[in-house]
């Protein structure tokens, strides 16, 4: 694991460690820090108020960027006509499977139960993503060059029916962005999808501290109707590779379903060359499995809804009496900082419970700082500080310097959370296994401690890609960093130009 | 009508006019101002970037308003079982008209076509509301009174068939906010339940310029399942009611049907007290209603996506290689100011079209202030401005007056559309109708320049409310502002201790 304690042994917060049991450490520590639960519908998640604040912090981010780059928010319909859908027919044998049919629009009673009446003429279905309903406002919108570009943007939920539903990572329902551009020329929509995946590295490395490979897909992992895909992978905490963002070169494809069409300056008619990419909730997922701990949650302080968590410490009334101001005080001062282009967020949590429980509370959920502050600090003029990077170097901190290098310190964590997950996931990239039968034998191993990447020559054979589903790797991307001279392919031995990165995923 | 403009006699910028065909006038000013337009989904509405950034800036001031009052951000599940909406008996036969039903999870090719598959095994509602849904979350969460209280919030989607949609008023889905707390005492609840109808109030009349009744339904026009609604209520520019927002106090009725029950200091136990409360995307229907004029919207300058948008004049290239560095400097400054608590967002418009029809197009839009900027006004140092509140006004200012005083200007503007929306409502009510015969005879006439509310005394009986269908009339609320004395029943001529406001409404 990345980052296990130094100091004292103990036991742990979580009760299952990550390398006991990765997957139930994952679903334990989001119980822990109270992020989400499982709700009465299969595959559909409840996102609590600290899950649902690290999802704010995110979008806060995004949002901007999406704005300073050029595009509006939009909002299209959740429905959309099966006749649209069936359009594009690459786009619906990717969909088919897993959408969500509104058959009917209201309920009657019967014999004492309620059921479906209302049929509707044409079912709809809920949008498993919006090309194709923003496909027919686009060729409503655009007629001439002078229309282009037309770059907008949605944050809206979206349904894929999901048969082994996971928190954050895959449920039935998830909460998205989908950006979507149309353009007159096929090198500026390809310059389009290149920003906004710069964009998704960005938000993952310099927002959330999650270190990612950009790179593009194979043509069996592209998205459904997508001429390329382009895509941020990460590595999580088992060594599984995670897809966290992606953007897509869609040509003309939709364009073509749709007949969006412009007259360009010399008066010909084209159709337009579009783009479409997105970030989800699963973000969070990537956030828990990259910085996460056998203690629970570490949330970077750039999206952690509590940077700061101020408890006060007093065993009576007298006690309390000084103590809750010089909180309230603290807190206050603290939040007439900046960190991240932001006020910074302190917090002072009265909860009437058990003095150690607040602070465990807090270190499951990942509250960057915790600081202790009762009677004898006050006199003191000290604060007494634990940073969730370091829970065992808890220690006094003179109460002016605190507040005035808050955010350096914020800066110092942020910074150490993306040191941490770049030396573990470097350490993890495996570059000298150059042959099929070596290439065999470390995905055969699967051990939490070990298992990780192989970045290696590939052919670009569709056969040798075919290879792989039995020991269930896959192609994450071909990295947009390459080497200059050709190789031999790790699958087939052929000759081969480019590397790949190759995984177990989820 | 509130606003007809003064000046010169001209040709309106809407075809039709407010008092030619009110609801005709509408459609035109949501078309003509690009804000949103019907998709290929019946009843469901594409909201553009205009209208959307309108709802983004409500959206962050209730927001902020949201938080600061305690309430916390949270996200749940699009769908709801039949079995828990059953639950609550006047809840589900309040919605069940008009619930969209998912009945199968994918999609299959038959003969050409796709049909739908996967039949699930219990059908699942699209959340109409989410009461059902948050319950049993809270069922799950609270135990003690220290768990007390709960306050939450969600941004989502809902979904309400409409059989009869109109854009922003009545859409099949919309979008908008919905509170649910749980409380320990009623008094709380209560308590809670006039803060956010308050926070509603302040938001309609201090960020949207929109006067509001604030007050209470009667028996007949309480949400399902609620022990009292409480409501404000707007008056539109043909006379008609808006229910602009509402705040529920839900007494046990959803904590029972749940069964949310918690443990008292004392050990005994109870079911919590709930409210719920929420406005939706109807406010933009309102806003539109209320402010717009026959040159189309007028948006407030708290939630205009572009306040201030510079149209830079330029004949040929020499005088544009002035222009356009010197419109983007001036953007920059006026940026650099603040007006209600945010950033000044004015916008420079490149756009290669005709002058004269880049200005009407951001009149239409409501745009607050349109800046005109040509050669000759860089060398003289003003700008031509022209207000939306007074379109035929346009004059030179100095430019560095104009930069200083932006902030007043803005404020002024804002000032001025509540000022005239207020005394257009004012006028409009009615307090001196107190018999049938009269009532009948005002309900009766329906014109666009006369009608509007009647406040008078009301006898609360369930008869007499009744007898309001045949008139299609409704009484909106009984305002929190009541007399002293006690009247006679404008309806029956009983003796009646309230006074209600009665309309014909949306």
């Amino acid at each position: 694991m990345s980052n296990k304690p130094q100091g004292k042994p103990k036991k742990t917060a979580i009760s299952v460690t990550r390398e006991a049991n990765f997957p139930k450490w994952y679903q334990e520590v989001i119980k822990e820090a109270d992020m989400a639960e499982n709700s009465g519908v299969r595959g559909c998640m409840v996102i609590k108020p600290w899950g649902y604040g690290i999802w704010e912090g995110l979008q806060a981010r995004l949002d901007q960027r999406i704005k300073e780059t050029g595009h509006e928010n939009c909002y299209f319909p959740l429905f959309i006509p099966l006749e649209l859908i069936e359009k594009e027919a690459a786009h619906v044998e990717g969909f088919a499977k897993e959408m969500a049919v509104v058959t009917h629009h209201r309920l009657v009673a019967k014999d004492g139960k309620l059921i479906p009446a209302g049929e509707l003429e044409s079912p709809l279905v809920i949008r498993p993503t919006s090309e194709t309903m923003i496909g027919e406002s686009f060729a409503k919108w655009i007629r001439s060059y002078r229309d282009l570009p037309v770059m907008i943007n949605q944050w809206a939920n979206v349904v894929r029916w999901e048969m082994r539903p996971r928190m954050f990572l895959r449920t039935s329902e998830f909460l998205w962005q989908e950006g979507h551009t149309a353009h007159a020329t096929e090198a500026e929509a390809r310059a389009e999808t290149q920003t906004m995946l710069e964009e998704y590295r960005a938000l993952s490395e310099d927002w959330l501290a999650i270190p990612v490979i950009a790179g593009e897909k194979s043509a069996s992992e592209r998205f459904p109707g997508a001429v390329e895909t382009h895509t941020i992978e990460a590595m999580m905490q088992d060594g599984k590779a995670l897809q966290s963002g992606t953007s897509h070169y869609l040509g003309q494809n939709f364009a073509k379903a749709a007949n969006i069409k412009f007259q360009d300056k010399d008066g010909g008619e084209s159709f337009v060359e579009t783009t479409s990419w997105g970030v989800s909730t699963r973000l969070i997922g990537a956030m828990i499995m990259t910085h996460g701990d056998d203690d629970g949650l570490r949330v970077p302080p750039t999206v952690a809804p509590r940077q700061i968590v101020i408890l006060p410490i007093a065993r009576d009334e007298e006690a309390a009496a000084k103590v809750l101001p010089a909180a309230a005080e603290l807190a206050a001062k603290l939040n007439a900082n900046r960190a991240f282009g932001n006020a910074v967020r302190a917090h002072v949590d009265k909860r009437d419970i058990n003095a150690g429980e607040k602070r465990w509370g807090w270190i499951k959920k990942g509250a960057p700082i915790i600081v202790e502050l009762g009677p004898r600090d006050l006199e003191g003029g000290t604060v007494m500080v634990t940073q969730r990077t370091d829970i065992y170097g808890k220690a006094p901190q003179a109460m002016d310097d605190f507040v005035t290098n808050i955010e350096a310190t914020l800066d110092g964590i942020q910074a150490q959370l993306f040191l941490e997950a770049s030396t573990y996931r470097d350490a993890r990239i495996r570059t000298d296994i150059t042959d099929i039968n070596a290439f065999k034998d470390y995905f055969a191993k699967d051990d939490v401690n070990t298992s990780g990447f192989v970045r290696a020559y590939w052919d670009e054979s569709i056969d040798s890609e075919a290879s792989l589903k039995d020991m269930a790797v896959t192609i994450r991307c071909l990295p947009y960093d390459q080497p200059t001279e050709p190789g031999v392919c790790v699958l087939t031995g052929n000759p081969a130009t480019k590397v790949a990165i190759f995984a177990k995923a989820y």
